[in-house]
């Protein structure tokens, strides 16, 4: 591999060699957000769908089909499905977190903008499923209605599970796989079935895409502590969010009787003050849950690469294997 | 037919037919409702789908089903379905209802509620597309993906539209096709499609479903400035609202200058006072309004009538004739 290559970050690899696929994800996803009778669903929509997102999910898709020498129409569809069901997901997403960001300060303009989240999320939601349709595959609609609900699930079950230090290992990463997993796993998946694929190619592509959105996830929640290296995230947001990840919930499990009271006012009763988060921080570093936090997400990634095994060699999965790796670059 | 008979209302009678049928569906309901991994997902779903509703969305589906002499399993599954996109429309528009109502006092509860509202709809809404696919049928999940779009769009341009002078009666019955009619249509056609009719037949279930929906939601309409008839409704919630309904567009298209001050102080501007409501249904009176509306509201019931036409004779399509008389018999 030249440096130049190198130098690509492998999601802008993929987007370079997916170019005219991604091209035309994005008129699809123009024509079909827009409705004749309710000009307000592209004006919601819009600064979502069109503001600079990487795209990852569809291409995950579209990589996956044409790995697979997919050669026909429906993987632009199932492309623009992926992403309006994560449009979806991230309005209705909205909703639930202003509700408790807004507490006691209600405006009509936040208002609003909630009614008009949970209205468009629905359109969009529908829209997908009509996509779907499209293709003529009763699988593809298996998979992604499949997905839909244990994303929902898993909402629901982050909702209840937060602020509660009875949180597990376990319902931790079901609900990463419902925050994120799922729709990746599918968003793969998909682009093996309509390839016309073997059970076992679409179960390793669906291993690829839940290990990576784990890995993505972890990761994701371990840079809100701070990780290894700076970015550009605030620190702490899940801290003062009481929201339960994987350094807290083990740091939890570890915890003597005065640092379990100290759980308990932060997270459990939300009562925070001046220093807790720095006090957080040297607990998880204390019981070493930040490193072993670390090495999970890396294992995540290398059991993501390792799916992947059974699939013939292609550029498109040399690049999904760097995705990976580019995955949990960022705490190693 | 019997005194005795013509003592039960319709839908009772449809409950009475259909009785087996609605118990499975019930079971379904309740099976498919359960979340493994989040109980809060059947306890918010609950009291919603348990309680005492009149099940007249699903039994649209079994009726159209068994009239058109099916035998097989599903329309078990597609009369739940459309319960469940019942169920998770209704569990949204509480968050939309509840962004006006509330304002000024958000409370930790209300709060929860709308966040779980959101979610727990967007679980059964993946759910309904889950028992959609295990149907088999591609043009049942086209159905009901197209109506699912058709109601969202029409609560977002019910949104728009809200205290706009300038909403039309096209657009109005826009916003009731999407509110009401398009589930009801769809509802009925996908009974025919499964039950293997042609094309002019599913029209027809459609036409059916589809004017009796329009009826439905005109008389709802009426009833709320009083209607003909006393009813248990409490009158002039949409005017306090502010919504335009047809009664009231037809006052504004008939104003002198006068009277369309009024209308913009009290629905445009939202500035309402003692005596405005009485004054408002004078207004609808003096142009005849409430008449002309009821009119509509017969004549729609009179086309769900007609449009069974090219159905056989069958006690179910007898009951259904029944029932567009009855959806109108309050303002009658």
């Amino acid at each position: 591999m030249s440096l130049d290559t190198a130098a690509t970050k492998p999601h802008e690899q993929l987007a370079a060699a997916l170019a005219d696929d991604l091209h035309a994800v994005n008129d699809m996803i123009r024509a079909r957000m827009a409705s004749e009778h309710a000009p307000r669903i592209p004006e919601v929509t819009a600064h979502l769908v069109e503001a600079g997102g990487k795209r990852l999910r569809p291409m995950l898709t579209l990589a996956a089909a044409r790995m697979c020498g997919y050669d026909g129409p429906y993987h632009i569809h199932l492309a623009a499905t992926v992403e309006f069901i994560h449009t979806a997901t991230l309005l209705h997403d909205d909703v639930v977190d202003e509700s408790s960001q807004r507490r006691g300060r209600p405006t009509a303009n936040l208002l609003w903008d909630n009614t008009s989240s949970v209205l468009v999320g629905d359109y969009l939601f529908a829209r997908s499923f009509q996509l779907m349709v499209e293709t003529g595959s009763l699988r593809v609609l298996d998979i992604l209605a499949n997905a839909s609900a244990t994303i929902a699930e898993g909402e629901v079950l982050q909702l209840t599970a937060a602020s509660d230090l009875a949180t597990t290992e376990g319902i931790y990463i079901q609900v990463v796989r419902g925050k994120t997993a799922a729709l990746f796993s599918a968003a793969m998946e998909v682009g093996g079935e309509i390839a016309g694929q073997d059970a076992a190619t679409k179960q390793a592509l669906f291993d690829y895409g839940d290990a990576l959105g784990i890995a993505f996830q972890i990761v994701d929640d371990l840079l809100d502590y701070g990780g290894t290296k700076a970015t550009g995230k605030n620190v702490g947001d899940d801290f003062r969010e009481r929201k339960l990840t994987l350094p807290v919930i083990r740091a939890v499990a570890a915890a003597d009787t005065t640092e379990r009271e100290f759980w308990v006012r932060t997270i459990q009763k939300g009562k925070q003050a001046e220093g807790d988060l720095d006090h957080a921080i040297a607990l998880l570093g204390k019981h070493g849950t930040m490193e072993s936090t670390r090495l999970d997400a890396i294992a995540w990634a290398e059991k993501a690469k390792q799916s992947l095994s059974v699939v013939p060699d292609h550029p498109l999965k040399t690049m999904l294997v760097e995705l990976a790796d580019y995955v949990v670059a960022r705490i190693t």
